[in-house]
């Protein structure tokens, strides 16, 4: 699952890892993805206004629809750092194209550390020679490991299965444990795959699956300036190609689902100092956007995580985090379930075991599931407790 | 200031705070501010949905104009309790008053405590009689004392000056410590006074005032269940009448400015766990609205709020709390200064000293000024870090 003891690959992709000195200990901190041949690609940004320097220039290169190589360091975010952070990263993609004998819009960049630093530039082109020699089938872990920060273990997702009559990979990357509030991808995935896409499908489907997986998740409500998700498809496994409209597309998206789902609940259990995995579901909502509010609003509330993180059944404070969304609803209808177990409907407490409901809150898993019993729409949050360790990372991060 | 040696008392009114055994320890519990003669009244309310069942109560109230006592009990909410809790709140009015020989709608009734737990009313009941006989002029400490939750402190403050020929005093307390977010009010704040002033300018001051206080204030971004601020006015100064547009109305204001200032500060620099106080000011916005989103936007990002309690000059997460708010702005004409400090400007970090800024995040206040150049709006927010001990105070709230 998480940790594969084998090696992955991915027909047509190699990769590699490797430490420059720009992360402290000789730390793996420059990572590169690799596709033997042009890759369709589709990508999704983060909407921070301050977005990095490496996403200003990937939006203009996935707009072509074609990409070959993606360097990502770790250690510096290259964001806030203005013109010369643009260049910096200009710099380093013509470096990498340079080697890799690639034209350099086939380049796309990905940076992730410290917000507001320059990159160590010259650290990075000395290594480039060293990184793109090192390529290899089954180095996607170290590709993965050298872009981690404060992720306690690499995220790894792959799927195999017959699509369009052939064997088809997909496989995922992704880094991150704090500053987990997506609002359009969450912090750094990479997909490889070798199926046969129509450009447009891709982007579509793309889209699509980060919107119900990514897009579902918070750890800490703290949008990121380096936010990002991209797809490669090289097309080796020489599938009929899949196009909009059509069963194998359904199946390709179904597979893609599933790799991303598992690494976005990779990135929520390793959410900085989490020690709970806790489900949020509003169903009977009027609008899918009122569920979501709702949703979130039990998610990003303080209070709810530190009552989780002490295991302290202390209901009222998901009762009210949801009277603070601003989503407008009846309190005589809103019923709440905390794993399975009904604390409250008809405006009032339940008539529930407190044992029970405090054996449930020292699971590792808990599920919430409102009813606002107003509508038929429904929306799903995973998040993670807050706990010392969260304080104890980020009070930490930058020095 | 916050904590006066000096008995304070407010003409024409009385106070006490006693324990009745609803919190563990003998601690007071159950605390009363009474008015020797019926008093106008102004009040706001939390938007919370849940809203608890007390302020259901005085909501309706409130509207008449005048009121003469309030009741409050600290260690139980009595909210999320349905038409038991508010049947349990109607029992205690309904005692209070004929100890008090006061008609019953004069009663207001104030619950702070763990949300979804039904008030035990027989304790209150039993102990109405001796918080009535023990009513006395300097008790005022006694009665804030008697809401303290997770309060480290007791707040209190008074202005007295010259309005309208007459001297007048000003004294407000207010419990707060977490679930500060204030949407109307912020948890529960009582003002006495005995100046003779207009209900329906009262009213609006009142109102006025409060958003430029206690809606300016956050600790952790929950709004609760039970905020509510309350104001009596006896009139027994006998000063000219306060009405609406006059310069001593004027004057009322200024002092009721300085009251509530003083105390949403204390609120604030009492906020769970908090070691740091901050200030968060945006101007140059279009509109205050966006002012106020984007100064937010900062004092309820988690990784701000980490990075201050660590003393980690990390100011690149301000700047992405910032790009994350949802506003509007031009990156080129931002600009960020700490403590004075410019940090950022024409997107790229400024020229600074780094241990200069490395000691400002040391001091006990940190100013955060950003100014996006683009009106003239502004608005500002004060909070607080949050720390070890704000996870610790609530992971472990209702057991």
């Amino acid at each position: 699952m998480i940790k594969n003891k084998i090696k992955i690959s991915v027909p047509g992709f190699m990769a590699n890892g490797i430490s420059v000195g720009i992360k402290k200990q000789e730390q793996k901190d420059l990572g590169l993805i690799y596709s033997t041949i042009p890759a369709q690609v589709a990508a999704v940004f983060t909407k921070n206004t301050f977005k990095a320097a490496p996403l200003l220039i990937n939006e203009e290169r996935v707009k072509k629809g074609m990409a070959q190589a993606i360097i990502t360091n770790s250690g510096c975010a290259n964001a806030a750092t203005g013109k010369e952070g643009y260049r910096d990263a200009l710099i380093i993609s013509d470096a990498l194209s340079k080697q890799l004998k690639i034209r350099e819009e086939l380049v796309l960049l990905g940076s992730t550390g410290v917000i507001g630093k320059r990159l160590p530039v010259k650290k990075i082109e000395n290594g480039i020679g060293k990184l793109v020699n090192g390529l290899n089938e089954t180095g996607i872990e170290d590709a993965e490991t050298a872009m981690m920060t404060t992720d306690k273990y690499p995220k790894i997702a792959v799927r195999r299965g017959v699509v369009g009559a052939k064997d088809i990979t997909i496989c995922g990357i992704a880094k991150g444990a704090g500053m987990i509030e997506p609002n359009m991808a969450t912090l750094l995935t990479y997909v490889m795959t070798d199926a046969l896409i129509d450009s447009r499908a891709l982007n579509t489907v793309f889209h699509q699956v980060i919107n119900s997986t990514f897009n579902s998740i918070s750890v800490d409500g703290c949008m990121s300036t380096n936010d990002m998700a991209i797809i490669m498809a090289n097309g080796l496994a020489g599938n009929n190609p899949l196009e909009k409209v059509q069963a194998r597309l359904q199946r390709f998206r179904d597979m893609l689902t599933e790799v991303l789902m598992e690494l976005c609940q990779a990135v929520v259990r390793d959410g900085e100092g989490a020690t709970k995995f806790i489900s949020i579901m509003v169903k009977g909502a009027k609008s899918k956007s009122e569920a979501r509010s709702a949703a979130y609003a039990v998610a990003n509330s303080n209070l709810v995580k530190t009552a989780f993180f002490g295991e302290d059944p202390n209901w009222g404070r998901v009762l009210a985090a949801l009277g603070a969304s601003g989503v407008n609803m009846d309190r005589e209808k809103v019923s709440l379930n905390i794993s399975d177990i009904l604390v409250f409907s008809q405006n009032s407490p339940a008539d529930f075991n407190h044992n029970k409901l405090r054996d449930a809150f020292k699971k590792d898993r808990i599920d919430i599931e409102v009813d606002l019993a107003s509508g038929d729409k429904s929306y799903y949050v995973y998040t993670s407790d807050l706990s010392y360790d969260y304080v104890k990372i980020n009070a930490e991060y930058s020095t």
